[in-house]
């Protein structure tokens, strides 16, 4: 199984890259990877070349990028070619830390849509914080791949969430959500009320109802769906607000002088368990799910920890064959699609 | 100035409610209180009667029911008589801690709109949390009034909110920004674009731009508009998040023996100081902006102080005189409402 990797993407790339490839390569000896970026940059970063091969490339899309104008003008960039790589066939998955908006645009109009899937949905896995869940993640999307969506698109991200949660996370029968604005079954806006219903009438949906954002963290489905609009804004408000609270709690330290020091030293294990359960990094990248091979993107910032443990999230996305079990089911079930009135 | 208390709602009422009206009783004593509510429930409760009248009610809208249907049907209900009152003029305001879809129910539909506002928004001053910020909060709509809103509703959110700032919170030119999924002009669905224009169009508001729910509690601006969708949901996230921030700290004490518990005597001072900073009881309740009076609801689970705290933020409303203020724009500039193409 072969991973096309950006080597050129995110805040400390290459370096950041190629060490948390290499981490992952002494890990999962069935996965070999390709190289993409600049040789100058990534060959004195090399410790050990087995299963890594460069692939030059002489272009680069910076973070800051118009996504779709890059991918169209940029052929040389390490993101087109790596996608074109997966497209043609040569590598099974593709990995950045890159411009996101880029890796979804090459997603979607280089690697390809599966048959079927109108909109893919960008999927990330986020911690159930709350102590004694007997889960330790959800499935959450779409977080923000599309800023409209309808109904029919909400169907299809349960599904492709159920299988993901699934095969990758070995969840049996997961509990699905509709994040909404309320608990009972009429609440929310028209588009919300027609996904509940919609949701409620597969019987192959595991569909508890509707979930608010003030309880994603607390383990109450395994996976939420929601249109990419409202999940984005309660994801950023949940990532926002925990990094405040820290904030809050390291300035009340540093400025509560030797008594709230010596307070925190007593606290570091409490705290390092709440960093440890609160810490995306352990859930892998933000998966483009509904495409033709795993597209996955991890934060611009990703350490070398993140992007090993998002290159295992890859792993075991192909080694449970995810993407065939997700196109054998829009084959065998075009109903998903037909039985929407409106789009 | 009269305020028409709603004495029975709220999770520990009559008993908060009588307790805290008498705090602000107390400290306002240009406030006077009609205590809408069962007698035989109120009468005890109350240690100095002094500006304070109860008019007796027989019926009770509880926290579950369907809220049209409940201001509909039942006209001798404390929410009903005490907003009743307001319409007639007999109070300058309604103040209640019950069920949230009755009181902004009994708002619009009783104590009625300010000509020219299509649609009145949920208002919620919170925090800046962030240390050593200049101010201490912001003020937020629409927070949930309307699941489904229009270019035109987000504009009169900007000049309600603008003016709650000023009058109320004494900010001078308050910045304002609009809630998006991206910091960028050209970010978010057609609605948000659209809206983005037609602030930065306005000579008289102060817009700085798009501000993302992440950013929320950093300080960044003074007002944020937003659709009652996406601002419920950021709302609701953030909320959830701080809740169970605070949940795993304690927990981690709880369960860190002997040396945790020590740390947590330490940092108790730097504890309660975020405890402070974050706490919404301190900023009074949510007011449905647009309205003929000040409307205010409290969270049903209130305390004492939240219910003196919320009487004051009435009081300064009504000294200060900012429904006029609203009523005095929205006649003298008919043109913000035809400055909009849709609805």
């Amino acid at each position: 199984m072969k991973i096309a990797v950006d080597a050129m993407g995110g805040d400390n790339a290459p370096k950041v890259v190629i060490e948390g490839v290499e981490q992952a390569r002494d890990l999962y000896p069935d996965l070999e990877f390709d190289l993409y970026g600049n040789p100058d940059a990534i060959k004195p970063l090399i410790k050990n070349d087995q299963r890594l091969h460069i692939i030059p490339t002489t272009d680069d899309i910076t973070m800051g990028e118009e996504p779709v104008r890059a991918i169209r003008h940029k052929k040389d960039s390490s993101i087109v070619k790596a996608a074109t790589a997966v497209k043609n066939g040569e590598a099974d998955a593709f990995f950045s830390a890159g411009n996101t908006g880029a890796v979804l645009a090459a997603g979607i109009f280089i690697v390809g849509r599966i048959k079927g899937i109108a909109r893919p949905g960008l999927t990330s896995v986020l911690p159930i914080a709350k102590p004694g869940a007997s889960r330790h993640s959800f499935v959450y999307l779409d977080t923000g791949a599309n800023a409209e969506s309808k109904e029919k698109n909400l169907l299809q991200y349960a599904y492709l969430g159920k299988f993901y949660s699934e095969s990758v996370l070995g969840v049996e029968n997961p509990r699905i959500a509709l994040l909404n604005n309320g608990a009972e079954e009429d609440k929310g806006d028209t588009l919300h009320k027609a996904v509940w219903q919609l949701l409620n009438a597969q019987d192959d949906l595991n569909f508890i109802g509707n979930i608010e954002s003030g309880d994603l963290l607390y383990g109450k489905a395994d996976v939420v769906v929601s249109d990419g609009w409202t999940a984005n804004a309660a994801l950023k408000a949940t990532e926002g607000t925990a990094k405040m609270m820290l904030t809050l709690i390291r300035h009340g330290i540093m400025n509560g002088g030797l008594r709230a020091k010596l307070g925190y030293l007593l606290l570091k294990p409490v705290f390092h368990k709440i960093g440890q359960a609160m810490n995306t990094s352990t859930y892998g990248g933000a998966v483009l799910l509904g495409l033709k091979a795993p597209v996955v993107k991890t934060h611009g910032a990703s350490d070398v920890l993140a992007i090993k443990n998002t290159i295992g999230q890859i792993h075991t996305m192909l080694k449970a064959d995810l993407i065939g079990k997700t196109v054998d089911f829009f084959t065998d079930n075009p109903e998903v699609d037909k039985s929407v009135k409106s789009e």
